[in-house]
């Protein structure tokens, strides 16, 4: 039970972390059970936002539309989890803030739960199935958080790839973008954080990886040749172990030409933005993300 | 932290009494912040519902609306919470399920949160305003939990008084209907109730009714004239303190000549159906709940 609402966010990750201690034969599936239970507590309902189930290129999907939002621009969001965890339900509220602050739609959308390179096909294939919709590129800002942010990155650079056209803008919430989980960050903020430990992020990578190349630009895209990028906007929390690879991102980011920035919030951990609503850095993380990416989707 | 998963409901009630017991020094809005961040957590998503936000009578309303169910007939639901918490928020999964299930739209009705009469006042203007969308009373059932089952009887009651048509069925969950809080399950059952125990009752009835009479037949609809209700049937928890009042009202209901009928689910405590979608008796609820009402809906 969490007393002081500013402290959400790092009670509930110590919460799972003790979860896991105190319960050692807990199969993955108890983890993700609970995990999937308890992470959308975090976000304070936003109100006045409409949720409707999709399917795209055969997952499922979600609009979430705020009262008074116009068809046209699209955020779409590519959930986190660590590939074996999250949804469109455990992210419902989250987008549901940031839609509203940006006055637009966003479409979350799904992936299979499978190795490398299966998430990346899914979300490429819900890229290229809003652009078959009708909504100019420029009117596209793609985003992701932890995991999603790996695949909001690698949806991108796969576009690029196939000569689709490239999106508006790149949002990044905490990306996990280096399957070496080789970043000195995460022993310099092991004592600060509270559930992404260097050996569960290990656990998470190898079975991701599944064999392929833990350097693979598509699987790790702190490897890859990220000339091209549209403008990106990253935040990440100063106590999180993933705090490192999220500063290697932005500057290989702009050292390939890219307009990257990439803001560190002090003492926060992994997606502090879940809190929104209930915590005013969230609140204020969301605020910045709306900001930056509403001039990028022609909003005034 | 939850292993059993048939314990959830149990667990959830158990830990707001162990937080509350821990925190004497909390102010109300604490239980309330505390009961409205776990509670929704039981309920598991329904998936393949959409969600829209509606403004009714002035008060927050949220269509849930199954993929496929027509415009037609309406599930009316009146949450519980003690009159001091819950929301559209809380009960949207829970509807979700029972939407689902009937292959209707349900419409969840708020109302604002003040002692007697108020809420009352709100959920019959919100009937008063689905009956003017063009909606037959024959194609409308009401049904309610906990403090939104005595909103759900009391709005049929108001109706009835106002000389509206009265809809074509009740569905209760672990109705809240006395607030004398005076039924023997008050001690019989309270070494199995695990947070409704009398002294909290107490505190919410006294502060509901603002000096009205706890006898008041709108206020506790075991006190009123219930002939004319439209067929009632009522699920209540064998292990729950409001065990007695529920046995209670479909005593009342049928010496009044109502078509009601109780069904006792053993082991089972206030509001179990809100784990839906995790607990087999849960769902096993849902399922008998959407039976019942489909035929009075005109579904078959």
């Amino acid at each position: 039970m969490v007393d002081k609402r500013s402290e959400m966010g790092r009670e509930h990750w110590r919460s799972m972390t003790a979860a896991a201690r105190a319960n050692p034969e807990q199969t993955p599936e108890d983890v993700v059970a609970r995990v999937e239970r308890y992470w959308p507590g975090l976000t304070a309902e936003p109100g006045g936002v409409d949720y409707l189930e999709v399917e795209v290129a055969g997952c499922p999907a979600m609009w979430t539309v705020p009262k008074g939002s116009a068809e046209d621009p699209v955020l779409v969001w590519v959930y986190g989890g660590g590939w074996v965890s999250g949804s469109i339900y455990t992210h419902r509220k989250l987008l549901g803030h940031l839609a509203k602050r940006v006055g637009a739609r966003a479409l979350i959308v799904g992936y299979r739960q499978a190795p490398y390179p299966v998430p990346l096909e899914d979300t490429t294939a819900a890229y290229r199935w809003l652009l078959g919709q009708g909504i100019a590129p420029g009117r596209i800002a793609i985003g992701g958080d932890s995991f999603g942010a790996n695949l909001a990155v690698g949806t991108v650079l796969r576009a690029r790839e196939l000569e689709l056209p490239v999106p508006a803008g790149l949002l990044l919430m905490s990306p996990w973008v280096d399957m070496t989980v080789g970043n000195e960050t995460y022993e310099s903020n092991r004592e600060r954080e509270a559930f992404f430990y260097r050996e569960v992020v290990e656990m998470l990578a190898s079975a991701y990886l599944n064999g392929a190349d833990p350097k693979d630009p598509l699987a790790s895209p702190v490897y890859a040749d990220l000339s091209g990028l549209p403008p990106t906007y990253i935040q990440v929390g100063g106590d999180e172990t993933l705090l490192g690879e999220a500063l290697q991102l932005d500057e290989n980011a702009r050292a390939a030409g890219v307009d990257s920035r990439v803001e560190v919030f002090p003492g926060q951990l992994h997606t502090f933005q879940m809190a929104a609503g209930n915590v005013p850095e969230s609140d204020e993380a969301i605020r910045k993300l709306a900001a930056w990416v509403r001039p990028r989707l022609g909003l005034s």
